[in-house]
């Protein structure tokens, strides 16, 4: 009996993935860049057992029991892990053992974050780990074929997923650009939406696109090799001017082709286009870029704001979207906002941590109008992190290959 | 004393104008096309009034009086008509006297709808009426530095706006491409949605999006051309079904490049994709396609429909959009729903208007997801129409010279 517990991390898209070449392989239109979140704030965390006594294959999902052999995305990655293996030499008897695996997400569906990238990494993860073999691009391409943003979870940092120009996908992997430690103050406020609207499905949404928007081949062709590139050099020289630009722009565009598909998709919404509001006039009233918005197919935003910038930025997004929520740990999640750069001297030379003590937070407040109450869920706070590892056995979801909880 | 009062229609664009090539001149960067509708429901009403005893031009619009001669827009469509009428060798001394223009809609400002394309067109209409001079496609080119759409209020039925490619302007000129006549049961319901957001001038927005949307040049460039083409074959050949997919996919691709524009120009709201929801899913459920929506630089929503459709499909509205509103005069304004189309026989051979009666009704009802309660402010129906008219003094606005409130 054979068992390892991995984590692996969520990323979030700065040059958005939007329609596949393949469908099956799940192979992109165009290349993408991400960045990689902190696990302890959001990540996957995966047990998986091989046991020559177990009878199937079986996988529980947050306590939920999948129909493991009939999903054709978990099947692939397996056989995919386990063909890489046999090739790499590991022993054969483990090989065709049967796998029981528990899969667990540490943050709730509700954050409508994409859990899958960080599911089908965590698994593809785990099983590598499982049969001994090494991290590499090949092993990309299997986490690919679970979920196509899956593939960018594997590595820290920011990472490039490379459409790939080959039929069979073999080129279309993830790559890293820069580790977490290259820019480790790059965090992130997750504004979580409250919003009850059926969307469509982002698989469906992208194959619509593909069919119908006049628009979506000219930014692949045309407009997203050239950010790929600004966007690569911006992460390297640290630049967050270009890169919140490119982030901001990306994502709108993104919204756009998503509208000009037949009927449209829609993902974002009235609060989301309030926080897009919010965020450039708050760049402006402050005189320089310190925030930088990201949507995905929902209306949820991804604030890109450095370390030293949060503390005002948090208390201006507060300000501007208030709640009555007084539970502070419910509705601030994660990271702690550090202290030393929320409390400014005011003119007394006294220090006080609002917002209204500077000339400058004085113009912001003037600048931003204040939202009705209770728009968002709640923030979440975190920053660039580093890719999957392996936790040690007290960690595990399973007890003789069965979920704990059973 | 020469005195003339004249009525011109509102439009509304099919295929849309973004963008413009030149500011002063207004030339835009693409042809459109739009539809002209009835001045019963919705008209700009202009006396103008000319003598020899005035000191200064002046005008009121809606019983304020402007700034006229330091208006650049106004003194360019007065001195413009001036110039074409002594070219055409009217009376010299009339072409001296000063003017005073009253102008008013007989529509509130709140519908949100381009009031300043009928009240440009009927400004320039009723100066060549007073100075004798003809409608010609010269004559929309003054109409156009205006309001640059204000040119397509000068046709009735379907009017094209060619770009033109010369550097004056003098080819950028409004041409008819089918009168009211032609197709006389073109209907609109016009859907005034409650918004409350400062939005972004259309004057902005477009210069904003040619600026920086990197997807306008494509849309002009490649898309439009062929847009126009397929829209006037459609219109020619009365057919419904590809005019109406053309006039809502050219609404959601001209909002995919304003929100492709940096920082982005976000005129629907979630009342608006409601809205489109709505249309989509009802023409899915019918199994044709009965409703076409179409979203200016603003939230409401004008929605084509043939004559004989409207009664069930305000009916379907009036369920999925419910309002609180008992004063129907108030909130269903325009034409009256022919009862005709309205009365079907249920089961029992009885009639009953309500849309519950026939089991397509039920299949409806059944896909539509009922709204909250007055997201709309109020219903306009109304129908293609015709251009300009002049009428009788009885309707002036001006007593001598004066407005008549004042």
């Amino acid at each position: 009996m054979l068992s390892v517990t991995c984590k692996a991390p969520v990323n979030i898209a700065i040059i958005k993935y939007w329609g596949k070449r393949h469908e099956e392989l799940i192979l992109p239109i165009n290349d993408s860049i991400s960045m990689t979140l902190g696990t302890n704030e959001l990540c996957a965390k995966t047990t998986i057992t091989a046991s020559e006594k177990f009878q199937h294959n079986r996988m529980w999902l947050n306590d939920e029991e999948l129909l493991f052999e009939e999903d054709s995305r978990l099947m692939r990655c397996l056989k995919g892990v386990q063909r890489l293996a046999h090739i790499n030499g590991s022993q054969e008897a483990s090989l065709c053992w049967k796998v029981h695996i528990a899969s667990r997400n540490n943050f709730p569906t509700a954050a409508g974050l994409a859990s899958s990238a960080a599911g089908y990494a965590c698994l593809v993860y785990s099983l590598a780990r499982l049969y001994g073999i090494p991290l590499t691009e090949e092993l990309t391409t299997i986490a690919r074929q679970g979920s196509g943003s899956a593939c960018r979870s594997l590595f820290g940092g920011f990472v490039q997923w490379h459409r790939g120009v080959l039929d069979d996908g073999s080129d279309s992997v993830a790559e890293p650009v820069a580790s977490a430690q290259h820019w480790p103050n790059m965090h992130v406020l997750i504004l979580v939406v409250n919003d009850e609207r059926k969307k469509t499905s982002s698989t469906t949404g992208m194959q619509r696109s593909v069919t119908t928007s006049q628009l979506i081949q000219h930014r692949v062709d045309k407009l997203v090799p050239e950010r790929i590139a600004n966007l690569k050099k911006a992460i390297k020289a640290r630049d967050f001017q270009s890169f919140a630009e490119i982030t901001m722009k990306d994502s709108n565009q993104f919204h756009a082709i998503a509208l000009d598909t037949y009927p449209p998709c829609v993902y974002m919404n009235d609060v989301s286009h309030a926080i897009v509001n919010f965020v450039h006039t708050y760049n402006k009233t402050t005189g320089t870029v310190h925030a930088a918005y990201t949507f995905d197919a929902g209306p949820n935003a991804c604030i890109y704001v450095l370390k030293e910038n949060v503390a005002k930025l948090l208390a201006a997004i507060q300000k501007v979207f208030p709640t009555d929520s007084i539970d502070t740990v419910e509705y601030l999640r994660g990271l702690a906002v550090s202290p030393e750069s929320n409390i400014e001297k005011n003119s007394d030379g006294a220090t006080d941590n609002s917002i209204h003590t500077t000339a400058e937070h004085r113009k912001v407040n003037g600048m931003l109008n204040v939202q009705p109450k209770n728009l968002l869920k709640y923030i979440i706070h975190t920053k660039v992190g580093d890719g999957p590892c392996q936790l040690s056995d007290d960690n595990s979801l399973l007890k003789n290959g069965l979920p704990l909880s059973h």
